[in-house]
């Protein structure tokens, strides 16, 4: 087993969406991404709270495999985010966003956590990505997430840690605007030129396209789901999955890469059935082997 | 083998793309069908052409399985069609739809294929395509294509229809407003309830979801394309190879029409990689197969 160190955003959040709201529940990337990845390795997570809050750090991490030595309390408020989607869940508006205690986020890894052999950076300053990649020693694997926003106004920091970076998780969009591509096989070979071998494009709910670092594609469609209550999260559930199973397996060979995909699309498809984490927090590991054994019925057909 | 009857329309299109424009070309929903079918079983086309269509009938059909007898030609000019597609190829726009000899198009299924065993039923009146119902005798399968167009002006004759369709294939925005829900899988059950227990819902360059009469989804992804040429006609080739491969089948379960899912998506593949039906004038079987294996490469993962 490789433990994941994870660094991003623990927050509260509020969201509407068409089924119902939720007010100043708990969130952020590092939250969903170590809930996932905790399934199948330990996470070792990297953040800060205000101390405003308080027991929900019991609540939502407490009895699972998840090192909470890297999670600062410090005088202030959480980071708050608002937002609302549209009637089919696609489009979504941001109402508010206070960073508060996150917006001196500076990551300080300890010193137990920097031989940690997978890393994962969340969706922050990639001169902040950076700086993690600093303080820890050759991990063997580095997975990142990034925005339109660092794509747009931090191109060049940007350029150099993914220089860095094994594998990258990005939306359709993002894929488009880094690479300065429309066609999107042509815009994952740009940005692989860019660093990352394995770059895994999310799309909502049309699913997953990774590329291979042995070349080709693997492409898995997102669970065809009745209830899709709050679709917060999603991505970072997937990558938790995605990374925690990988962090479990041997090696990184194209199967392992495949069945990976599989378990981030899984965990993603729990944690949009209810708010916030609530899912993933009743969720079992025989649940998600059921539902995994679910996608394999979904996409299997026989060779000619 | 299981002929099939395929009634729709041959066309003359006009297409701008953002990478070229091609003029007055052969298209219609027919002309595709039956071009992607003909690789697995006889295709009996029923349409109309004017006069100026000419010795394209012979530059496009011959050759192939395809039975001609229900083509008719008729004085006057054929469909013509022009459209024009935006910079990332998933937005259309019609410039003009001039009807000519199909507006008076009354399907005539000549005697000889009347008995034949597969059915499909191409975007026309919901009217008209009860009316080719009316004249087969028992087929064991009927497959229909509609639009928005039949959704919205004529609902009911669009239900008479329905009920007597095996399997319906349109796309995720038709699926919607067919049956008022924007849930896909809910959408899905409520169309099935209308008659047609396989629904295969296209999603363009995010592949296909279809119900399986058994129960579940099956999913499978676009063939992710470094040259995407005209868009134009790739759902009627979709439909094609999925028929065309289904009637070569001893049977209809799970397996087959998985397979089916996958050689409407590798025809659909090539039909998109050159303007109007020249890919598909062009393709091999050895190169249909080989793409089909790709798809599984594509989308394989291990069971755990």
């Amino acid at each position: 087993m490789n433990p994941i160190l994870a660094v991003g955003s623990v927050a509260f959040d509020s969201i509407k969406t068409p089924f119902g709201e939720a007010n100043r529940v708990v969130g952020g990337a590092a939250t969903y991404f170590a809930l996932a990845a905790s399934f199948f390795t330990e996470v070792r997570i990297v953040a800060v709270v205000g101390e405003d809050f308080g027991a929900n750090t019991q609540k939502v991490f407490a009895g699972r495999n998840i090192d909470l030595t890297g999670l600062e309390t410090v005088p202030g408020e959480t980071f708050r985010w608002k937002g609302e989607y549209g009637f089919d869940l696609n489009s979504r508006e941001t109402i508010y966003t206070h960073l508060n205690v996150f917006e001196q986020f500076k990551p300080k890894i300890p010193a137990s956590h920097r031989s940690s052999p997978f890393v994962f950076l969340g969706n922050i300053h990639p001169t902040l990505q950076a700086d993690v990649l600093d303080q820890v020693e050759k991990p063997r694997l580095v997975a990142a997430d990034t925005m339109n926003y660092w794509i747009e106004r931090t191109p060049e920091d940007l350029q150099r840690v993914l220089r860095r970076v094994d594998v990258l998780l990005i939306n359709d969009s993002e894929a488009r605007e880094l690479a300065g591509e429309t066609n999107l096989v042509k815009a994952a070979r740009k940005v692989q030129a860019m660093g990352p071998k394995t770059l895994v494009i999310k799309r909502g709910e049309h699913g997953v396209l990774m590329t291979r670092p042995s070349g080709g594609f693997f492409s898995a469609p997102a669970m065809p789901l009745e209830e899709v209550f709050d679709p917060t999260g999603a991505g970072d559930t997937f990558a938790g999955g995605f990374l925690g199973y990988l962090a479990s397996c041997e090696n990184r060979d194209d199967a392992s890469l495949a069945r990976a995909i599989i378990y981030g699309s899984t965990l993603a498809s729990f944690a949009v059935e209810d708010f916030s984490v609530d899912r993933l927090l009743r969720v079992t590991k025989d649940e998600i082997d059921a539902r995994f054994q679910e996608f394999k019925k979904l996409t299997h057909f026989d060779a000619i």
